[in-house]
């Protein structure tokens, strides 16, 4: 008799956002940041051997789509990412995304899981990751330039793998400062409202910015910004969308995770395009240095790259696996006989 | 009070293998392959206004994963698909795809679609469309030599959208020809199985090619080859994967989808990289001319491409909008405030 139900083999466990956001109560938020973390930077000692090729961008007035493929040689991974800044005035979110994993042997799709959730976990984990290797020792505070969707990510990913103990906040909006300040409340952390960046920016040995304009912006100017502290910028991430004043690059060891997206897209595009960065990657191999001097500026220009999203796939299947946090999605056609697909379709004849 | 159910825009339609037997059966399966390739001959007409790109390819020694995305503008989709000619022997699908469709302006998915079985149909209708208008006239023959997964869907294809009445079915496995031509039984064509490709080709005027070797491999060589029919060339659709002799590509008129594709991946990867083609889109709209002569050799020189892909899928969209032949998945995060991503998982927690 014919068995009209999917094979196993058909059947591709989908991570919804509300199994996302199960695991992370399950789990714990700050000890999935630092599983992803782990993940990260596991993945990035060996990133040699990655298949690496910059984001495929679709560009359109009001955003981009960008799909960022990668493999490591056993396990394929894209994400489907959008941003849209102009989306949260008609209450969307400015970034969405979803991500695969599938068998490389094979072809055949393991995972499908949501990412959005997801991208705010590896986004903060991957900034905290390199505060933790550059950031000046012993930072205890970090000034949070920017306060919508990513900050309470980096916020709590800070204290957590980094040690950070207290946050300052500034955002031109003072309703977007009172959400993260409400949200953090009571997580371990000293949070203090802050009027203005320069505010923000006292005592702070970590400054992350981390704004939505599409513009060329400067969040940050060159007297602003001292000695000895380590720059976490995150907003700066699309041709044409920068938070840093050029001099503070000149003044910067910078740091950036795949060079040929960054120069593109980071806050790099304002410089020449032999402009010297370190590779991060390279400083956890101890190919490179880090901060070699409690003076330094160092700077993480960060854009995001797909080895961090493959590496908090990877998580997500390891940790759904013990859970059950998933569903069996009916999305694989698998015929008994593989040649049979017209067969299978004929069977299913209502 | 906090709604914590998904809202309707965390909501993408999504179309599982089942749904999507049960729409072939819903429409029709010769129904549908029309109402496809009528969205394929609307979108090749207005060619020149999608996002081109050649397939992001992710090779490795069993095979190829590729994302396949385009856009028109107001609609983006992509495909991922895969390509192992060794999985057969594992009891697994040679070709696995799903795709999706998105709003340009927001960038949120609108459709997410399993592709297996509408990539068949699609690459069926595309072959149809082509034939209907290059083809002698008054075709009436096809031969069939390759039987596998694409063979019955060619098959219908050419005989509901060009007046095929007799398929002549080969294939170095006895076995996938019983399996076509079973399948094929009672659907209104004659259906004759053949000891050699060259059998197959008696009294052709349409000869598809479609095996799956990866490999440079000779289905039809120059002396099997005569004046006056249209070879729809399949399989040819990968580096070092190619169907037909290149003294056959030599007397041929070559059409193919975009150049820029199929000069990698389709039978011409044995020419010169300036060898003459046309580009089939350029023949729908009057740019281009098609057959001029009855004895002429027409070859589509076929890969698939991306349009194609969003053609079908912007069908399926259009057809399950009344049949509800969908789920709706929480697939996006959605939170009340678009910046408040952290307050709505803090909400769900238990």
């Amino acid at each position: 008799m014919t068995n009209l139900k999917p094979s196993s083999k058909a059947l591709v466990p989908f991570v919804s956002v509300d199994h996302m956001m199960k695991l992370v109560h399950h789990v714990g938020i700050e000890e999935m940041l630092r599983g992803i973390a782990d993940y990260i930077e596991t993945d990035f000692k060996r990133w040699e051997l990655f298949d690496k090729t910059p984001r495929v961008a679709s560009h359109s007035e009001s955003g981009v789509i960008e799909l960022m493929p990668t493999s490591d040689g056993d396990i394929y991974g894209f994400k489907y990412v959008n941003g849209h800044p102009s989306n949260t005035a008609d209450g969307l979110q400015t970034v969405t995304a979803f991500g695969l994993l599938a068998d490389v042997a094979s072809g055949y799709p393991v995972l499908l899981s949501e990412m959005t959730l997801l991208t705010a976990l590896r986004t903060a984990a991957t900034s905290a990751l390199v505060a933790r290797v550059l950031a000046p020792k012993n930072a205890k505070v970090m000034a949070m330039i920017g306060n919508g969707t990513q900050s309470e990510f980096q916020s709590l990913a800070m204290k957590t793998i980094v040690g950070i103990e207290e946050v300052r906040l500034y955002d031109i909006d003072p309703a977007a400062t009172a959400k993260c300040a409400a949200n953090l409340a009571g997580l371990g952390l000293r949070v203090t409202s802050c009027e203005s960046a320069q505010e923000a920016m006292e005592g702070a040995q970590i400054i992350t910015t981390c704004t939505a304009d599409k513009q060329y912006a400067t969040i940050l100017t060159d007297n602003m910004v001292g000695a000895g502290v380590h720059i976490n910028a995150i907003g700066g991430d699309c041709p044409g969308k920068t938070e840093l004043a050029p001099a503070i690059l000149h003044r910067a060891e910078i740091f950036v995770e795949y060079p040929e997206q960054t120069r593109i897209e980071g806050e790099i595009q304002q410089m020449d395009a032999d402009h010297p960065v370190t590779e991060f990657w390279e400083v956890l191999t101890g190919a490179a240095k880090g901060r070699t001097d409690d003076k330094q500026i160092t700077l993480f220009d960060s854009v995001g790259f797909a080895i961090e999203d493959f590496s908090a796939l990877r998580y997500v299947r390891d940790r759904i696996a013990d859970t059950g946090l998933f569903h069996p999605l009916d999305l694989l056609a698998d015929p008994d006989d593989p040649r049979d697909l017209f067969g299978m379709v004929q069977r299913a004849k209502p």
